[in-house]
């Protein structure tokens, strides 16, 4: 059974107690949340999975327990490592881990150039067990990927499943790629900040982090139903908390988790920030405004609250 | 009579033709909008004011003509420069001109540290004639100036004015400045995107370049007035719209001000990115939703909008 | 009659006052010099010139007074502004004023990509009043030009008349360079730290500042005469000179053009690093060995030196 | 036994063969030779180890080899991982594998300020099972370490034992460590090329990966015994040796190797920038200048090199 990238792909946080150990425990809890709640697949070990801040070892154990925990759904593994051979070895374990493919960004090495991104992804795919993912996030990398390497890329590797599309300015560029990169879905991310453009552009949906993936979810199936005005209130309803959460660093993201009764902590790994409790009034507020009050802990049932 | 960096202080495009000649008529017109809408000021020559792209002449030409067509509102010049040297000549220039503060940030050399980052101002600031504002925007300087440095700019140096914090995230660091730097006011900006967290965190107004700034003076009596439903329902309105017209480049604001009736067009000097026309679609509907489908050309009755 | 880039081309300092005014007097007397030892050309306004640190009008005042005090010599201006627009209006000044050629970096601007660069120098190529060299120098602007992008530049813009290659590593560039743009000279430069390696790459001669022409004067006659024992030995009796005059900023530069009777002052411009007296001692042992004590004020006779 | 952070500790590059696969038995004959030189430890895992391309269970087995090769010289591990808790599990294994010490430079986090890189030290170095080398080597971190900083972690953290300075200009940082924090040794690096300027500032010797360690020793040997003379003949013998060799990558370090007969393949892990044969000419002469012609695969009998 082939992977389709597509559809909504929640990033998850990797979850650690408040001594920064791994809390597996707490991410069998988020796998099992998002199983209720109709997304496709999920990411873990992504930029906003801390994956940076975890040894090999860690690494496997978060992937092997999503896998585990996640059933049915697909797992993406963020895969990216500085080279070819390290960046294979790690999608080999994945492969062995259960993982239905791989997300791999350009390694992060000042002046790169296109030729030798080229190299990297065509070293990467070439006879990849797995599907692989090709993630444009220069705000992480500081590594460009014009539209032309993406498409090229797209035509010459076969194991490439799809494009992370989070360059800035997201819509333009994912217009050029549906038009010349037609056999690739194109999903968007950043935490959804752009959402409604990146719809408008022709994005196959979201992979991304935010912490109400059902907000997502449903975001998608109304665009995709043509309710334009729907989509256009939901996206309007949740984005003063979309722009909250979507700062650099998982700390908001990972408070919200914790209230919503998943992980046990909201702590990130140093030197990464930690959550700011300056923040506290107003999270509180725009939870409430955006759920209308709604219990935190259940999954959010976005089509009363956008019909009321 | 002092200048005081406070309130409103809308940061201002720098009008070309489609031939990328200055464009003064459009920045006399874009002045007198202004004036009608109650800013307490104005800013020219920023990041957004394309300032690099224009030859010393030409900044003399556009700030010379918005002092003259600014009438009493006070006109605060973007003045980064390389050195103190040719910072100081600017501000020199920019006195001589009518101006009434001067906006700089620290040089983008590589490396630079704080101590010469503190030097740096303490050169511009000594015996200035025109009193300054800090700007604190890593995202255009890749310069980082923690807290402390502000706070121990702000004591030292009598000619500082204020800083304009633009430090992502940006609350926390503006409850940190209004605690230990109380005598400078803080504005922010960013296109306004987290216009709601920075007023929580004590932002003393805005000096940006949302292309309506009728919103952020109303957005800021508002809060002000202690109305924080309604500041909220408003920054939700229109937020959709900020988060469009944020992204990098002044080539979606240029284009709404086109729209406006102020702008001739809305050409951006190369190398910077033209507007992209298939955003035209979003765009206006985007305008249509948050203004009501007023007329743009004339100033917007957000409290009609608010309260309806 | 045509600019030729060729031979040695030195990056002339930008002499200042301790007080850090422009020093025209200084520069005269570099002119003067330079003008003895049989040198191909001058560049003002370069990296090492400073030029970030000046107004137009000290550029304008540079340029005039070194195309009044360098005689027959062509002198090439530094002309890298941000935009094509500004760099248009730069390159009108210096062919008003005098200049042969101008040397244009392309715009340091994150992520700026490959097409983007290339439409900058077809903007300033296209009926340029004066011949343009381009610069590759990513340790200044961290833009990367890869060899297929100088080589289309190269093919497809007339007013291009060569290529200053400071990439590292600069051989194997200009290898590729030599090859596939046969119509454009290549020159290095980088402090002359690869000179060797460069001339046997194909380089055809040099465009940098070490703060003795005669040297890299006699290093390509040398070179050019096939004799290669005596170019190796004379780069290898310079070389720890080279070494410490090559680090960053031009302050070891300016001290030497000081003792040597030209600079008033080594003065660089804040918040530029100023020369570090604690140098003094290694500086002048460089010096005598590198020289065989000979007075720094005249010009060098390498002959001498090398076969004694 | 407390490790002496001292003396000539060259940096190992990490053997690969030429399908990339670890090549362990290079490895062993790379300890085996510097074993009969007179060096005072070996650092592996390294920038120019290729460390970020290897898996952790390569990185351990490099580790667990150079320990077992290494005999009674100490071994250094390169530990720098993205945050203190993965670095800290490295040190871990690093202290249960054999090593002496470990070599941390800062997380390459944008932006990360002085704060947060002291806070990073403070948590690897609380309690570490392993004495730390703190490298400042912005070239490849892009953080900015100031002297102030460096001097507060040696003050604070008494687990610090030593500073590897690679911040150019390196002497003077070198001068004001050793005044200001001289209860830890400073070595340098850079491949050398600052030697005989590391030395007169003050650099307690080498730790830098140059294919050539038998050099460093004689040069520090030199210049403790005050033969200055000798020091700076020895220097300027090998500077255009250096010159070549110290550019970016490994490829030209690794080939020397492969010619002196330790490692098998000059191969480095994609995609970093393989060995150009085209400067097969210009390193075999310069080997036979440096060394007289002498059997590369031997020890260099320097001594005899320098008074003939």
């Amino acid at each position: 059974m082939r992977f389709a990238y597509r559809g909504v792909v929640p990033i998850l946080p990797t979850p650690f107690l408040a001594n920064e150990d791994l809390d597996l425990e707490s991410l069998r809890r988020l796998l099992a949340f998002v199983r209720t709640i109709g997304v496709d697949g999920v990411t873990v070990l992504g930029v906003l999975g801390e994956a940076a801040a975890l040894t090999d070892a860690e690494a496997r154990d978060v992937l092997a327990t999503a896998v585990e925990a996640a059933g049915p759904l697909p797992v993406v593994a963020g895969a990216s490592r500085y080279g070819v051979r390290a960046t294979r070895a790690f999608v080999e374990m994945a492969a062995e881990s259960g993982a239905a493919a791989v997300m791999v960004a350009p390694p992060s090495v000042d002046g790169i150039g296109e030729t030798a991104v080229y190299r990297y992804f065509a070293g990467v795919c070439a006879d990849s067990p797995l599907p692989v993912v090709v993630q444009d996030h220069p705000a992480s990398t500081r590594v460009q990927m014009s539209a032309d390497l993406l498409v090229r890329l797209a035509d010459d590797l076969e194991s490439m499943a799809g494009i992370k599309a989070e360059a800035i300015p997201t819509a333009p560029k994912v217009r050029i790629l549906k038009q010349r990169a037609p056999r690739v879905p194109v999903l968007t991310g950043l935490g959804a900040l752009y959402a409604r453009f990146d719809l408008a552009a022709g994005s196959d949906g979201f992979n991304t982090g935010f912490a109400f993936p059902e907000f997502l979810v449903e975001l998608l199936r109304l665009a995709n139903a043509g309710a334009s005005e729907a989509t256009n209130a939901l996206y309007a309803r949740f984005l003063p908390l979309v722009v909250l959460e979507q700062q650099p660093g998982p700390a908001i993201r990972k408070e919200i988790w914790r209230r919503r009764g998943i992980l046990a902590s909201a702590r990130v790994r140093a030197p990464g920030a930690q959550y700011d409790p300056a923040t506290d009034e107003v999270l509180t507020q725009l939870l409430a405004e955006a759920t209308a009050n709604a219990d935190l802990t259940a999954a959010l049932r976005l089509s009363d609250l956008i019909h009321s």
